[in-house]
């Protein structure tokens, strides 16, 4: 699939689509090289510090966390709609168990601008470079999100990552 | 000026557009009923908890921040191009000292879904009911974002907002 660079202005209502429904795979990478993904269904973009920002969010007890912690950089890959079984895979599966990518024949190529790589088969990919992290605060959750989402703990760590290249195929 | 609903997702071009350029204003409500605004130059939208949210940030040294505390919404206000001298003065002087919204002609109308007013002359007016909030971590900053935002300290408080309503006019 031809990318060409994308604003990541342009790319949100498609980005957003998509992570309202089947979700896009967020991947990190490790120390001694080895990838994983997971499927997400939230993020936010915009802008802070002077600079487009995206931010997803990782539970410590997720196989992904090692992965964003390890590494200071992430890429958001927003898969077709015809790719929805793989979404629900790589959603429901554990990377500690299986390899993803060769389950559900995705193919990992360089990261452009970052160590992370990103997925061929996506039709957006943001590179992000890790700027900050913080975690949710107890605290101060509304009631409903707190039961609905948090019952045993396990509170989000959000990732704020600076986008250094945006590109893909906006169809 | 008429202003229809929007998703948060076809306001996304022109509300970054505008955030990145002049700014927007960010109205809070405190308990006795006075309403402060300040300009902001960063948010994120997008969805959290299977919600649409913006987030946004305040520094606690604000004078707007003892209202996002008071009342748990806020109303994000993207004026047109048209407006830059509002949002110069907004973002330079304190509503402890003067009136913004008298000095600029800017005219409060109730909000819809919410307690705080949003701006008639606002092309774009998000309604958000705040649902959590965080603060960054100074630890875990990048050197360059820490050294250029926050050489003495007063590190932002991160606003999460439901969208509850979206309306304005793209032109």
């Amino acid at each position: 699939m031809s990318k060409q660079t994308l604003s990541y202005q342009e790319a949100f209502v498609e980005t957003t689509r998509l992570l309202e429904g089947p979700g896009a795979l967020l991947n990190g990478v490790r120390d001694d090289g080895a990838v994983n993904t997971m499927t997400i269904g939230w993020a936010t973009f915009g802008v802070i510090w002077g600079r487009p920002i995206a931010v997803v969010f990782v539970r410590p007890s997720r196989y992904t966390y090692e992965f964003m912690e390890a590494t200071p950089d992430f890429t958001i890959n927003v898969l077709p709609d015809t790719m929805g079984k793989a979404l629900a895979f790589c959603g429901t599966r554990s990377g500690r168990d299986v390899d993803k990518f060769a389950e559900c024949d995705l193919t990992l190529v360089p990261g452009r601008e970052i160590r992370t790589p990103s997925i061929e088969e996506a039709s957006i990919v943001y590179e992000c470079r890790t700027l900050h992290h913080n975690d949710l605060d107890p605290g101060s959750l509304d009631p409903s999100v707190r039961e609905s989402y948090y019952p045993s703990g396990d509170f989000h760590r959000c990732y704020y990552g600076e986008i250094v290249a945006c590109y893909g195929s906006l169809g």
